[in-house]
């Protein structure tokens, strides 16, 4: 039953996220005693552009 | 005021997204007590490459 | 797969939910093409005192 | 500490956006006693075609 | 249409939350040209207890 | 800079999110290439009255 809801930075690959899956998948296992398949795990890639730190976007508008 | 969030797989229709949309609003207003314009729904289409249940991608890297 | 997740003010019922979850499933199974056992529905009961529209708490701090 | 989460119709610039973090932040740091650089704030922009309000999604699909 | 959600640690006062929702409706209304009745804002309050950063939750089991 | 919301149903221990965190933490060092100190993790704990698979609510109002 855990849903994990992952939101980073867009541009990992397939292949990372395929780890990250696995292993938090792993983890809920060992320590969270849930049985494997109930353990849903959803990335979202989030450009630079929307993410902001401390007031200020990742990726500033052209000519800031 | 319910704010309902889905996340589901990508490939549904807007037709299909039409009609879940209306038989919650519906719900809600049956079931829940709400004014119809009260009851905001978002879809989020989630790719099969960003899914992974038990711990596996629906869509597995190129090779894997 | 899909994960609906509701976020609405608190103090509905626990008939209600089920009332609720029950529809929302019924409109899943019979407009989005899902299976039912893979509707996920997870409520958040809000306080009137955590949610704001147009700038204003529902439920006001004391003396304001 | 605050992960403000927004999600909003899609359209608004990039300046938007940066003006809006910026705001936000500042809101925490003068309202909510937070440090700058905890706060971390992520829009999403979301299609008409994927927003309902009142049941009806705020894009109809074709001839509708 | 903004739906802003803000996940932080708990602790703030009802008059904190009043200000921070104010002063982000002001910020959609100046800067997103959202109408100020539109813009939703919603709190949710976050036990240390329940937020680690870096692996580390920011309240640990007693005796750690 | 990943934020990891987990919704999980309420009832473990302050140990196991312990160990869940430092694991997820673990997991983004080995696999996503992200530092240490930029991954949040915050909990929910869903009581099962609020949580419906298939249709049905976890727990049942009573009676039912």
């Amino acid at each position: 039953m855990p849903y994990v809801k992952i939101e980073m930075l867009d541009g990992r690959s397939a292949e990372q996220k395929a780890a990250l899956a696995r292993a938090i998948a792993d983890a809920f296992v060992e320590h969270g005693g849930a049985k494997r398949e109930s353990v849903w795990v959803v990335f979202d890639d989030v450009a630079r552009s929307n993410w902001a730190i401390g007031g200020e976007l990742l990726e500033k508008p052209a000519g800031k």
